[in-house]
């Protein structure tokens, strides 16, 4: 593992929001307005309405956040969510992003939208794992399902080759139109027309054809028939992303998947989505206790992560930090980043009173009256 | 159908958000100060209090937005509300809306303040679809009842003799005040004395006179018997436009009138009024599932849209986007402002899985704590 | 009558908010500060709480916003809260604001702590009826309980012998500390000593004495005997000003007041006290339907009055609005601002459907979610 | 008790706002970011949420703030919070804390952490007292656990010794990370090792070592059974001070503890973590009405105090306001900050007609809908 730049992260970096506050000054205009954007806030001001509740004089000299997920050991509930196109603020983009994790233990779960290809990003990991001696992340995949149906097995077949043990297929985002232009350089690396991300349609072109329903898009958009053809089609654990409706979540697991994440993609898909965390419950009561329910929208620090827990999650994914932290740090800024991160749970859940990850539950919060 | 300017449109609007920040540079400020004015952040925050629950895997290659209204088909369940005298914002008025409905298929509901006559206004809604071969759009007018009886019964048959297909009869403005004086050359193209917008009384003149009960305006506000005698005096469908609470909803029915419009007129005429957005349920459960109820009051996106319909309208309007784009773009600038709105509905429509229209429903919507 | 001053009012006035913009720059600084302050933030908050809901079809061409309270016909519902001092806004005090009510037919309770005596207000009253051809509002007085029992009594007598029908005792400002030096000329003429309102005592003079029980301060507060005396020693209704809680509503029943004020004292009494407008509903239910309730506390429109109405109360106060209308216009300001407000309580009675003053009632709002 | 300076107070302070205000005028930079950081405004907030309902008539002649708390009497139930390092804003520190809460009778809860020593906290307490001729008030010293049990020993004896009366173990603050650097000259005074809050670790060397459990810091941290052993250790009565859960109020008086303090420590240790106020009436109902219950978090004013009370404290304790009237006025200003916060607290018992401090009750208060 080569370090990716050689100066050192900002000394006034304490919580994840300080490097989004950093990251500003060190991402491209255009590509920072793309990713600030979104409707988060809602997402955001739901971990508001819940408080912890500490445990001061619980028994914690002994305990552990390790959680097993989907079979695999995962030390920290704690994973980085797929995230497109990290070259868009690095270089080295999801090499030093898979380095960083490596070295932190944490799982990155690489996207199809990737800037270099899955099976770089797959040896990366096990190569900075081997080179610290530490044991390999668990390797999980994301998946968009593609137009063609033999380009979404194509790579499936391409993630098992690799390495992947889990494939996480999102779901949400099949009927969002494209609105940013990738730069110069920065390609689509794991797709056959690799230049995916095209310019929007000229306006005027936008006012003729079929209004959504009846489109190419409709059409080629995945149902849950694409998912039980997917779970016979693997032999690796499926996780569905971006669910918020119960009886979503409930379909899911019929369908066979052996997961769901609730998301709501960071409201970037449709205006005016409910946030993420108030749809926990009601998921997990919809699926019972014991079915795998991982939790993406917003988390920005251990207590987040750790209210989601409470409210339902067996582990969380964080985004966007991922970025901001590449941006400021490289493989030092996203490990630095985990590290924050991971602190920062441990010492809520000892706070609590929790000594194990996966006891979390509903008593370690308040709701707050007019929160 | 001549364009009416030759300007692009700014490259920068994708929402009719963006519509109005753009609108001001482009509007006579006394004009702006008038339009802006009225207490619609209830309304506007009222949407903030449901979010859209997606169904991300749900089957949606085929389906619609169509909606029959009243025997007539709508491609999509949005239609341009009533807002008076568009040459306040474009030199082309009426006409220039007519034309972008006309070309996105939707419906203008003429108002009787408009600045150009209603005769106009149809002609040029007929002659844009068919210059473009696309079906004339459901043609409705909306009615202000007039001091005078007789003159109210004229403007009716003007209505149908030009070929309007629905009255919508706006109740909720009786009683309000003139507050805004018409600039030269902007007239109430339909009536009789067409200065109907003149400046408000002499403040000491103000003082004295009747207080409202008794006086001329209170007479002549329109009652249920006033319905009553329109219902007989024309074979048009009646829509009872500004009624929030419940019981009116009723009464609407049960006088003949064959739908109602929920609108508390964009907060402008009551101070301290309801927010509209929160009477739909009530309403709703009211009239029974299959009677004619729209909404307007506040809708800015498709989100809005679909939002108002899973809590009880069958289809909404929007007003004061129709003059910002109107502001901005003439002709093109509406039927982009239209192309967004439909297209976003479309969008949120497929998202939260619903293939039909008519069959959007209060599972879509999840109530916000705190919200 | 004299007009007061021969300046027009300003052209933009159209609110009571826009008197208040434009008091600041004809008040004194230190005693726009002493005005402004007060925490009535809470108090205004609580209006948007709850939702007015018009019925624009009722029929409305004959109707009334007269009320009877005690005996007495009131043109409108609204009478002019008790404040002291006018005259450090403008130089002809409370006979300016006393002309003004008059001309327009409401009451004004002169404040024990006026800046001309009670007997120069009330033939003042008079004259300015007598000049307009117009009948004599009924008149209020205020009774501040001072240390002196027989100084009480005294003031009662005058306000008996000066034809005041009405006597209102603030009960809720005993144990508040003096804290504004009344600036040279302005006295309390009413008061055997009239420059009660003395400095506050120098801080490190405050660190000694009793702490509050045991004060003079605390035993000479007004208590139940008090009002019980109090409704011995005179003819004349008593109502009593100053209640929040319904045992107190009750008890001021059962020791003989013929009314009640809710009112929190505009938050300037208490730290942290509950809104006004809140506690309505509660003292209504205590007390019954038949017992005559007022409300001081943050109305600053029509509509505000008629939710106040609906919550509970039979007729509502207006207090520092007479300041910023007096020092803004004199004799013409304040007639202005109670035209506004008469006129826009009468709108929003007309266009709830109410043409009885006496009928209004909790269905005329709705309360809103998370408002 | 020599005076520690001779500048005379600002003027313009009347509430502990306005010494808060001024106080960053007179703490060094560094210093004041640490104290001013925090997440206190969920505790402020939450004040917001309840408003006190006035009683104006009731009888307040006689009556009396004190309250007995573990068998010792208090002038007003208005302690001040153990505070580290007062020589952080001032000089003397908590020499001269300790005059002005002599002079004010109220007791000062001497903290572990303190910059002077223990010993002499307690002998300045009780010079000043016989300077002035005043009764010593109750001395309490906090305790925080030592990583060596025999330290803790030493400090209880020397507690003891001193006279301390009772003994405050913080018990929510064990695994907060070291976060600010002591300028030189300020010391803990009563610890072996004075240098105690050294800097914060490298980030670098921060990325190994155990995640919290199983490091010295968890392993050190006291639990139920250091609260036992506690309890034999020494015959003073002993307070639990950090706790939010009904539950670990029933075990700390299970556990033999004397009383507890709900505190969240001002939102300072966790992240996220529950504001303190709405916590108070599920712990009260836990421990039933007799068990002592203290409260801090966030108490600004006397208003603040009783609210606390009315939902379920025996008394309060205010923090930071104690550095920001140091740091302003020395010892006068202490006990002017002191003097402000016994007397809003006895105005606002005799405006809620509260005579008893003993019977302070949830009467008191309304909760407030979106507040």
């Amino acid at each position: 593992m080569t370090a990716s730049h050689a100066a050192p992260l900002p000394a006034d970096i304490a919580t994840l929001a300080d490097y989004e506050r950093h990251a500003a000054a060190h991402i491209d205009p255009a590509t920072w307005a793309h990713i600030a954007q979104g409707t988060t806030h809602a997402n955001r001001a739901a971990f508001g309405r819940w408080g912890l509740l500490p445990r001061p004089l619980a028994p914690i000299a002994q305990g552990s956040t390790a959680r097993v997920l989907l079979g695999q050991r995962h030390d920290t509930p704690l994973l980085l969510a797929p995230v497109a196109y990290h070259r868009l603020v690095h270089p080295a983009g999801e090499i030093a992003t898979a380095q960083a994790a490596a070295a932190m233990g944490a799982t990155l779960v690489a996207s199809t939208l990737s800037s270099v290809t899955l099976e770089d990003i797959a040896a990366a990991t096990r190569a900075a794992a081997q080179e610290l001696g530490l044991p390999v992340p668990p390797q999980w995949f994301q998946l968009y399902c593609q137009p063609d149906p033999d380009q979404t097995l194509a790579l499936v077949r391409r993630a098992e080759d690799a390495g992947y043990g889990v494939l996480v297929v999102t779901v949400d985002a099949a009927i969002k139109r494209a609105d940013f232009a990738l730069p110069p350089g920065i390609v689509a690396a794991n797709l056959v027309d690799p230049a995916v991300a095209a310019p929007a349609p000229h306006r005027a072109e936008a006012q003729a054809g079929p209004l959504v329903f009846g489109s190419a898009l409709a059409r080629q958009a995945p149902t849950w028939d694409t998912i039980a053809q997917l779970r016979q089609a693997t032999s690796l654990p499926l996780v569905v992303k971006g669910l918020l409706h119960p009886d979503d979540a409930r379909a899911a697991r019929e369908a066979g998947a052996e997961g769901i994440v609730v998301s709501n993609h960071a409201g970037r898909v449709l205006d005016g989505v409910a946030p993420a965390l108030p749809c926990l419950p009601a998921v997990r009561a919809a699926v019972g206790p014991n079915y795998p329910v991982l939790f993406d929208g917003g988390v920005r620090s251990g207590a987040d992560a750790l209210k989601a827990m409470a409210l339902g999650a067996d582990a969380v994914m964080v985004g966007l930090p991922q970025l901001h932290a590449l941006a400021v740090g490289g493989v030092a800024g996203v490990a630095h980043m985990l590290h924050i991160l991971r602190t920062e749970f441990a010492l809520a859940m000892a706070q609590c009173g929790c000594t194990d990850a996966g006891r979390i539950g509903p008593g370690l919060v308040m709701p707050m009256i007019g929160g």
